[in-house]
């Protein structure tokens, strides 16, 4: 019997790869600019656009595309031409229709777990792009429930925990971002295991002192991890 | 005592204006092409490059952006400059930033039903942009719960009411689109009040026969509709 009613995952890099798809883009719109400007300031001026536009436009790849185009304009005074931009909107094409790659461990852990507890998924993003992906994952299901949710603050999980009438104690997240997956979760008082993952995004990243938290190495470590409990 | 425990809402021309946006910004951007080309084949292209992306994009804003500047590339053979594609992009800012204007009665209606029984929002689009406008409308609060989903056909009304645990007959779905608010609810057997809008965006007509079912003016009229049942 395991102490959780309900355990939620992340997606983005906790279940698939995500970031490096991001990180490659974003090489291949450094390179486009080449010409213009130093790599190292079309990467910073793309996340300032990003973090400017983000309020308005959300997360996930549309918003992505966006604010590539935003700043590929900015950045060459206009003179970016519209095959170019034909370039950028293509890129996003290629990221929303690309193959859903797992990471290690996600299957044998879902496995694991199947009809031991009830699992969701808890991901921030564009909905449909979430929800597509899911579906490509072959992964859809095996949860429940899938709660594509803005922000996920601790506001957002304690609300999640209401619908579902679970008490923060019988509530586990499992995540690879310390600020979104971790950290509010914690402050509302469920338990949250951290599976860092390779890349994260310049917006993700979190200072200073921490709690303390459980970081596995992959996804495939949680069914030991719980057993020990 | 009303009949139904759920009565749940469509937000987008049901709630406030919301096509009008639309029209108003395609209307500018076939005077963008007008020098290239004839305003109606504009309007019939971008339709077209909208549908052609809906898998992809989904619903919203962004998409409808992103689309614009696809057909902008693509009518003028790359000839549109960067400072109109970078004018499209501020049309986009413009609709995701301006003040929600409610429809007539809605401020009554949700008073009158206001603890009489349980109220929800169920809208297709972009899952920030809703949520926004839902938090600018100053209705949020009204709502026990917001739906955000990325099709509105009768798997997900079915999926809707089995999670609340209500069946079919004490549902009841109120918006301004045949396609998605009347017939998929009906389908499943729930019940659904039709409430017609000025604009109606190409995709969500329907023609053929279709089943009975109650039109009211609009949302003002809901409390008699459902005093007379």
């Amino acid at each position: 019997m395991l102490p959780f009613q309900i355990i939620a995952f992340d997606a983005d890099d906790t279940l698939w790869h995500n970031e490096i798809h991001f990180k490659s883009t974003e090489a291949a719109f450094r390179g486009l600019l080449r010409t213009y400007h130093d790599e190292a300031w079309v990467e910073a001026r793309l996340f300032e656009t990003e973090m400017r536009n983000l309020r308005r436009y959300g997360y996930g790849v549309k918003s992505f595309v966006l604010s590539m185009i935003e700043t590929a304009i900015e950045l060459t005074e206009g003179r970016i031409q519209a095959s170019e931009i034909q370039q950028i909107l293509e890129w996003g094409h290629g990221m929303l229709d690309q193959p859903v790659a797992l990471l290690p461990g996600v299957v044998d852990a879902l496995s694991w777990l199947q009809d031991k507890t009830r699992l969701w998924v808890v991901t921030k993003g564009d909905l449909l792009d979430q929800e597509t992906k899911l579906a490509r994952s072959g992964l859809a299901d095996r949860f429940e429930r899938i709660e594509v949710v803005s922000e996920k603050d601790a506001a957002t999980y304690q609300s999640l925990m209401v619908q579902a009438g679970v008490t923060p104690e019988a509530f586990l997240m499992v995540g690879n971002s310390v600020k979104s997956d971790i950290l509010p979760v914690l402050a509302v008082g469920a338990c949250a295991v951290h599976i860092p993952c390779g890349a994260t995004w310049a917006h993700e990243r979190v200072e200073g002192d921490l709690p303390p938290f459980p970081v596995l190495e992959n996804l495939g470590m949680l069914p030991r991890w719980l057993e020990q409990r």
